[in-house]
């Protein structure tokens, strides 16, 4: 298999789709294309960007491509078995999928004025009301999920699985930018820096030597 | 199960939702939430909608509640069999998961300025640049699913599955605003609209006396 990403540092979905071929256990070449340079607008023309036209991540494999970091999750479910990804239970399932799909097509204040940028750490600024609100839905989420179905363990259902990749960027956007979070939610945060995957794309993310003004700044909210 | 949708007449993502639990083969109760009236605003406070924040469509099934098409769509697939839904061949289930993803995130301008209402058939009118890049980009989708793995049947992959599911009320749009589309996709979407779940869809919006003026006015983009 072959994943084409973004940036490490700046490309949400594209931690997600990574975390997913991570968690599928399958052995992957990852191509790093950086934002916004001159050779991503080159290279997102070309035919391995063609699928998706011009976005990250893409997955290669064989005769299969697929264009879309959920679309990921579960055509690797599929193909290693779902329990790697989804609870087994059929409620946390149910909470799990939907939280899933919740991020995948909403939270657009969060995501339009908190971009990733897992190397920095802004300073502390009130957020926008419409973030606060997106935030606040999160923890809500967040917190359900671990009552109801953590059983104890570090993640939101028990074990590392797809909604935890899902909801990777939004952990680190909180980091970057000290976004105001309820208390019970530090020690899950904790739990995802310290996994494994997330430290090497961390890592990955450090070595990398492009950097995008944009993504360097605070947020617009976080200036006035 | 019980399904929790909003006025058939204009609820896009409740149509999905239908769509999925029709799929699905198993029994389910409706129930029909009239969006924006007095009822509405009322009854999405309640424990029916909690889950959701308010949103339609919900699907309750014993302990487990799914707040969101796409992923009703893999709740239900869990529970009566993959192959109901999504293509056996990986490649194609590869590109109908990308596709039901794309659908699920993207076409915002489409979505927004020509919002469904399968009672009407308003007068054609050029659509905006944005909404023109929409339909093009669901034109080719549209078009690489039927002629790569279509099989000769009449839905995008073949059968009618989630692909066709999520793209069902994009079908209902075209129509009503008189959009201007691929002579490829005359076929296809005639099929779509001679489906018996489209069909059933369709008579009970007729037979709604739910009216709301927003959605009887063409987009205002037509209005120009």
């Amino acid at each position: 298999m072959k994943l084409v990403i973004g940036n490490k540092a700046y490309s949400s979905w594209s931690l997600r789709g990574w975390l997913a071929c991570k968690q599928s256990g399958l052995p992957f070449d990852e191509v790093v294309v950086p934002l916004y340079d001159a050779e991503w607008e080159k290279r997102r023309q070309g035919d391995e960007f063609a699928p998706s036209s011009g976005k990250v991540p893409i997955l290669w494999d064989g005769e299969a491509v697929v264009w879309d970091s959920l679309a990921i999750v579960d055509y690797l479910a599929d193909k290693v078995g779902r329990d790697r990804f989804w609870p087994d239970d059929e409620a946390a399932r149910a909470m799990a999928r939907s939280m899933a799909a919740e991020m995948h097509s909403s939270f657009a204040a969060l995501r339009k004025k908190h971009s990733m940028n897992v190397r920095q750490i802004f300073p502390a600024q009130r957020p926008d009301d419409d973030v606060l609100v997106d935030l606040q839905r999160i923890m809500e989420l967040w917190a359900q999920a671990r009552a109801r179905f953590g059983g104890g363990g570090d993640f939101l259902f028990g074990t590392f699985g797809a909604a935890d990749i899902m909801y990777a960027p939004v952990v680190t956007r909180i980091v970057t930018y000290q976004l105001p979070i309820a208390r019970f939610a530090q020690g899950y945060m904790q739990a995802m820096f310290d996994h494994p995957f997330m430290q090497d794309w961390i890592a990955g993310a450090q070595e990398e030597d492009w950097v995008i003004e944009q993504y360097e700044q605070p947020a617009p909210s976080a200036l006035r």
